[in-house]
């Protein structure tokens, strides 16, 4: 073909690697054609074969449970003390982010936010009284997720502490998660001073009562419809819950005022909600797990129901593999530190809030919330790449949940292993940071891809089942 | 040049008309150079002349003007009643929107939204014996802006109705502006029934102490800072103000509490500002109007520093032409209608509110509020369109109010005549729209582009006094 033949014909573009390139092509009405260029995650070949062979069967399963995801419809229906709803909790439990895990290979944060629980609960005067009963084996651990519970950072629950109970209205299941203390020196980021002790008794003397009696006299409070219009304000209700926490305070106030002991108590349940604009995301946490835990024990579906890290181990959970973990060591993220932190004193990943991203929230919706990829030096379009990205390894669209800026298009839902380990792309997780060491807390919040080895292993342990 | 050797050199593109495309080759790294395809607004040519030879001079005194604009301060201060702090205020006197206009000449929704303030003032019985009493000579008209206020839709502010005081805490000056009744059947869009006047005297009687007690307790609530902030989460502040609202809501609800008279009150209060998303409007715009009115009285400058409709014409005041009005009449905008009404119901545009667009916000920022045009069969690239587009015509870019889909870049704030007049682009708005006759109310929402002739004049006028 002459070169001027090949000008005079229509110009057929085959973008490799950066699908940005493709986007913008598009956005001139250019034909083109986005062509991944990364090789993919290297398996087994007898397992790739597995898989590939019962395509049809596995999508069939993952549209099953996407269905689900999509169709479920979280509300805050009210709050309790956790011995009394979690199922199997016990006085000497003590629940925990991430996959399962014994307390010689807990990281700092989490044994810090232990022995916080211990102090907290009575059962210890010091934290090296603490940390020696937390050892003994007197004290047992579960992971939140076994137990229809999530935790954000240590994700620490002990028997006293009040949880939210979201339940999923269309398909029947609760999920539990604490109430958010705050940033800085706080329980789940490993810290255990006095101040924090006194913070969790208010929380559970004041705070809870005044929440408990407001969501009764509410009824309800539909979590799906906040979240859908918090990513209309520029939040992913993970690293950034600004405004689901302005809609949620704007629905509670009135019930906290009229319910309230008096007035000056009633101002301080409002002030102490107004500090945080965290406050919303022990609610996304819990929304996002009702939802999954409906999608759980579809045979043959590669779809992930949850991502969890406990500063230690980074596991996976699939539709398709009952209550098997899929494990890996975590990373450390990529973060804006507080002044006087560096990466050296970082915790790795930790923290069951990656149930936000499994959901399709989080770091697959970030470019509802450009300002979080801005802080650790990104543009707004990077913030929009991240997300086009994780339409290439979830199994569906949102059909409630919109990002504006890609012209109100449904936040990629789903993950499906199979995508993941074929195009070699992983789920990307925003994040906190906490300090590597028990007792300091939180130095910083950042972002981060899944480490590979978990979905490799799920990826693997998946294909076995077919 | 051969063809072959056409393709071999790098690509220079010149685009002619529409931004976008270049915007696209700019994403991708092609280099492209915009040309505009408009003819100028036909202008008197000595005029033209007369005001390229001053190029320079015009340009310093444009960027004056912009640096007083983006260096206000507003910040919200306390609430009183309008006579007793308005300049020039008096009993028999009542503000409207937009330029001077006599009450023949008004439209519907004014002359019912003057009859109501009649009635509630106690001056007239009935809407008959307002109308006769409002037409009688007995009551003298101005507009808001001559009085240091602004007003949505038909702007009335009468002696008891009590008013926002936002200081420019930079410049020193004061801005007033009645308070947010709600959407629907109320005054500023024409409404006078029975309804609309009880809850006027419920604002009068229970909000505004309530309100006034709380910003007092508070000393200052920082406006320029909670726009910034809403602009990062999906608000323009003009027809978009939820995050806004959300924020002051937040900042205000502890302080109602502790000084509220009751708890029932106190929640009255707070549900009646949680129940109308647009509260924050009547914040935003004296907050715009207390930075602008800095800008005034600077010869030489082009720049805009009031556009607003009296639903019968549309007014424009430079910063460089003193007191003068230039005006045309007001066009009826594109809308989303309420159900059983259409374009043939709606009134001109109406009202100050296109005092957000002249600082800078409304729909000059509206890609930060790509919902807005949505709704009105938009996409959120129309949006992001729009904004680039008011970049052509305004002398600066905004310091503080930034736009997170382009990436952070500051609002396109200080409309130049001169650039509107040589660009041939009209200023593009953000409306509600009101029924055409007296005591309906409103009948949707919608966009438009200012019309042409206030311009033309304005640039006439302006050069003029060169």
């Amino acid at each position: 073909m002459k070169i001027n033949d090949l000008f005079r014909s229509d110009l057929k573009v085959v973008n490799l690697g950066l699908a940005s390139f493709k986007e913008a092509l598009d956005s001139v009405g250019v034909p083109a054609v986005q062509v991944d260029w990364k090789p993919p995650v290297d398996v087994e070949p007898a397992l790739l074969r597995a898989v590939r062979a019962h395509r049809a069967r596995i999508e069939e399963a993952n549209k099953k449970v996407t269905a689900k995801i999509l169709a479920a419809q979280p509300v805050l229906v009210g709050l309790e003390k956790a011995l009394d709803v979690i199922p199997g909790m016990k006085p000497n439990l003590i629940l925990h982010s991430g996959p399962p895990i014994t307390w010689d290979r807990m990281c700092g944060p989490m044994r810090g936010g232990i022995m916080c629980a211990l102090m907290y609960e009575g059962r210890a005067k010091s934290p090296a009284e603490a940390a020696q009963l937390a050892a003994s084996g007197a004290i047992e651990y579960a992971p939140c997720h076994e137990h229809h519970a999530v935790g954000p950072m240590a994700g620490i629950v002990s028997a006293s502490m009040p949880v939210f109970l979201v339940k999923n209205e269309e398909h029947g299941n609760t999920a539990y998660c604490t109430l958010n203390e705050g940033l800085g020196k706080v329980l789940r980021y490993g810290a255990y001073g006095e101040d924090v002790i006194k913070r969790l008794k208010w929380m559970e003397e004041v705070l809870y009562p005044a929440l408990k009696k407001a969501v009764a006299k509410l009824g309800r409070i539909d979590l799906k419809n906040l979240i859908a219009q918090a990513l209309h304000m520029g939040d992913e209700v993970h690293n950034r819950n600004r405004a689901a926490t302005s809609l949620l305070y704007r629905a509670l106030a009135p019930a906290i005022v009229t319910t309230g002991r008096d007035p000056q108590t009633t101002a301080d349940v409002l002030e102490f909600i107004n500090k945080n604009d965290h406050f919303f995301l022990n609610l996304s946490m819990p929304a996002s797990k009702a939802g999954l835990d409906a999608g759980r024990n579809v045979p043959g579906s590669s779809v992930a129901v949850v991502m969890a890290r406990n500063g230690t181990d980074f596991g996976v959970q699939l539709a398709g593999t009952g209550d098997a973990w899929f494990t890996g060591p975590a990373d450390v993220p990529d973060a804006l530190y507080f002044p006087g932190y560096t990466k050296a004193d970082a915790n790795p990943d930790i923290g069951d809030s990656a149930i936000t991203e499994t959901n399709g929230l989080g770091g697959f919706a970030i470019a509802a919330a450009p300002a979080i990829v801005q802080f650790v030096g990104g543009t707004a379009n990077d913030a929009l790449n991240y997300t086009r990205q994780m339409y290439e390894i979830t199994a569906a669209e949102n059909n409630v949940y919109q990002i504006p800026s890609l012209n109100f298009r449904g936040t990629p839902t789903g993950i499906d292993v199979v995508k993941v380990v074929e195009k070699n792309i992983l789920p990307f997780i925003d994040t906190g940071v906490a300090h590597k060491e028990a007792g300091v807390g939180q130095v910083g919040a950042g972002v981060l891809n899944a480490p590979l080895e978990p979905f490799k292993k799920a990826f693997e342990g998946f294909a076995r089942t077919l």
